[in-house]
């Protein structure tokens, strides 16, 4: 591909009517499942300002975080066998935001009632549907993961805050050749392999594509350390873009000794789950897990593996926080491409076309 | 009292001109006499940068916290025999605000002045006077308060800074139904108890009083610490509010032993004065004192009592400044009213009227 | 001189076009020569993002500092033997702000470029210029400064950030009537003394000279510390405003035993160089070094000259930084001037001049 100057901010053809910011009519993470224990969770969704919680029969449950008497966040409450009462003057709701108790007082007025969002947890992740219109009510099942199910892996994750807009790490995901240069410590390896790695970039729907495959490749220092590796390796790279989180399967085998894309390939394999979701225009929250097949010492190698991992996010953070800052003090100014970010351009015309209500 | 929907930033009838953003003419708390001492202290009260200090002979006084040469905060400067010098340049002026020395020079330009403020101290209180026209002089006394002067007390005191308007501090203090949610582990006690309690609100000129009798209860921690009840207590919480303060007279007997209110009860007292001063629209000072009368080890109960206090405002100022701060997150949005909040209201609508200029 | 009002924000003329923020077409210092070493150096310099470095040849470089990519800030990147590598995805820039390798990718494309700016070190200083014109080359050489080359004197130096305007330093350094009250310590001395200096100001071109002589007076403690007087000294101090640096030349000799004015006075000196140097409107770089000629002990005497001043700079930046916030707490306030404010004052006149383009 040929370099050309854009702006990926307008590639998109002008709307009939204003763009959403962000896509809607779609699940998002609000949380991993293990989060949600015996206290609240506060969090802004999309500009939404939500509190998250399990009732007593273990189910997620997500309300507008202000108690409608006077506008104390109900996360600064305490969970109670019927929901969640406020921590101000005791008024508890239930999961659907309904008052269901005001202390001391007899009737329940029916405007005692804040705003219930709907939210599905599957495989461990807690999802939330945001709709372009008021009470939409979702349209698809969120999607499954079974890695976090199928007990084929051991895995962890957390939470990352960014102070950067979803976009630049749906950017930073789809383009892997970054490697060589932020994670040389952990997941890297020799910075020219990850550059002249073969890439295919393919899309379909709403999902992007990339793989990229390094053979004859010297195993990077994570790799190294989990995985009992004779010599070089050869080395995959998959990525799957969805609006709402990417999949990236990536692994090695020694050199040779089978196909890199083979569907039941054995060797070295990390899987992981990237939920990224705008908290606002200018921010986001990173929702990731990790998961690996060790062939020995598992629990060992399980938090080798994680602790690398989130050695390497831990720079990409700094890496795309610091490109944030930097695009906010030069605004309007255009990008070069170059040959790695053919997928993440792909992924921002999804974006672009899902924020835009159907005509 | 049924539930209503208000919004209590609108609740005020339209003016024929606009109202101040505070009560005028009114005297507010600037400090407690105690915190001037060798050095000038900096303080912004109704928006204005002031500079409090002491007087060689004793008495406070108020400047705008300016230097008229080079704008240096005259806070940053020392006290001198004369009055307060800048840090900068050496400039003196006296508590009237008249420059009354430039080192170095030996005429003082007639624009050498800043702005003096009227003060006044009266029982270890040092009041500030606001008047609504430029230079308007006071019209009344500021407000005794004898427990401080009479000697039948021990106290305390402190000054906290609130990120929050000063009319959630006066909601918090007129409704201490709070107490059984937000104070649990000190003077709390019983939520129930505190929601069910017997309430009576008065109302006359420009003051608001709250009486609450909670009989034949449990006392709570802080009271069990610092008295010696025998079992159950009739306790009583009185507060009385003013545009600039509010006076909170609590306590309780051993239940039954004497009518719960009458003149000369004796039991357990703590008497509480709450200066609740604007900073900005956005901020407030609120200074407290705590007076209390032990039957025994006093120095020791005093300062149990002092301690108590202070936890229970620190759990106070957590919930107002959340409250506040998700006010913000929300605006524009109706509040639900529920039994609790009538003497609340009743403050509300006298410092609105207060605001407005007399036609 | 008589005080008079003046508003130094409003003394300029109207102009016919309106003037730059700040003067242009001027060598500004950006480093001191030992800042560039191995890292590239982030500066914001009259607004503009810079990154410095020195290249391989030891030539001291500044680039605009956003990669032309995905505009990462080059000073997160790495020196190379070619210039400069971003820290992304490693476009590599030569001095000129050419991209001059794209790993993994064979063509350059013509617009994978950054601007680079003109710099030129002189006497370990490194100058910058900016244009009044886009792409204006330097009219003038950068100012000499021989006191860090001639090997007479031993110096040192640091870099402070002033969260005030740049003419606020000016206006400091310019009236040295301030040691008495802000320097008391270190290189203050008797504040009488200092305000009833005799002073004489001069203006010729873009420069202004104040000289102020205390004859037969006690050497504050810096002096007193650092060199062997045997009673009281004559003491002079030499202020040179230049609109990108300033020079003061202090010093004192055993009081009347030569002239206090001679060209080849003896006695102890102190050699100041004062780079100011915008950052933004509101807020300033502050380069500096201080060189003296010890008799005896010369490194440790150097090093207690610097240490003195060093507080005593800290001094500065706590009553300047006071200064501006509150001119910010009060805007649009007029200032009273004292006969100290001469010099400063015809500064400010060479500045608001040299903001204005030539009619």
């Amino acid at each position: 591909m040929s370099a050309v100057t854009v702006d990926p901010m307008q590639s998109a053809p002008a709307p009939s009517q204003p763009p959403s910011i962000f896509p809607l009519d779609q699940w998002y993470v609000a949380a991993l499942g293990w989060e949600l224990k015996d206290k609240p969770v506060a969090r802004t969704l999309l500009g939404h300002s939500v509190v998250l919680f399990r009732t007593a029969d273990g189910q997620a449950a997500a309300l507008e975080d202000r108690c409608c008497h006077r506008a104390l966040p109900l996360s600064q409450g305490t969970l109670d066998a019927g929901g969640i009462r406020c921590g101000y003057h005791g008024l508890l709701f239930n999961s659907q935001g309904e008052c269901i108790e005001i202390p001391g007082q007899a009737k329940i007025p029916s405007k005692a009632r804040v705003q219930p969002f709907t939210v599905c947890e599957r495989d461990q992740i807690v999802w939330i549907w945001f709709a372009s219109a008021a009470g939409g009510a979702p349209t698809t099942e969120p999607p499954a993961y079974d890695v976090h199910s199928n007990g084929q892996y051991l895995f962890e994750g957390d939470v990352y805050h960014y102070d950067a807009p979803y976009q630049l790490i749906h950017d930073n995901l789809l383009d892997l050749s970054h490697l060589g240069y932020v994670h040389l410590q952990t997941i890297g390896g020799d910075a020219k392999t990850h550059m002249n790695a073969k890439m295919t970039v393919e899309s379909e729907g709403d999902t992007v594509r990339v793989v990229r495959h390094m053979l004859d490749s010297i195993p990077p220092p994570t790799y190294v350390a989990a995985y009992p590796f004779t010599g070089r390796v050869d080395r995959w790279q998959e990525i799957e873009f969805h609006v709402n989180h990417l999949r990236i399967w990536t692994g090695a085998l020694d050199a040779g000794s089978e196909p890199v894309d083979s569907q039941n390939r054995g060797g070295f394999h990390m899987r992981g789950f990237h939920g990224v979701t705008p908290e606002t225009e200018s921010s986001s929250h990173y929702f990731w897990t990790i998961a690996t097949n060790p062939k020995s010492n598992a629990e060992a190698v399980k938090e080798k593996v994680v602790e690398q991992t989130r050695l390497t996010f831990d720079e990409d953070k700094v890496v795309i926080e610091a490109q944030y800052r930097n695009m906010c003090r030069f605004p309007n100014r255009g990008m070069v491409d170059i040959h790695v970010d053919v997928g993440a351009n792909r992924a921002r015309r999804i974006v672009d076309r899902l924020r835009h209500p159907a005509s």
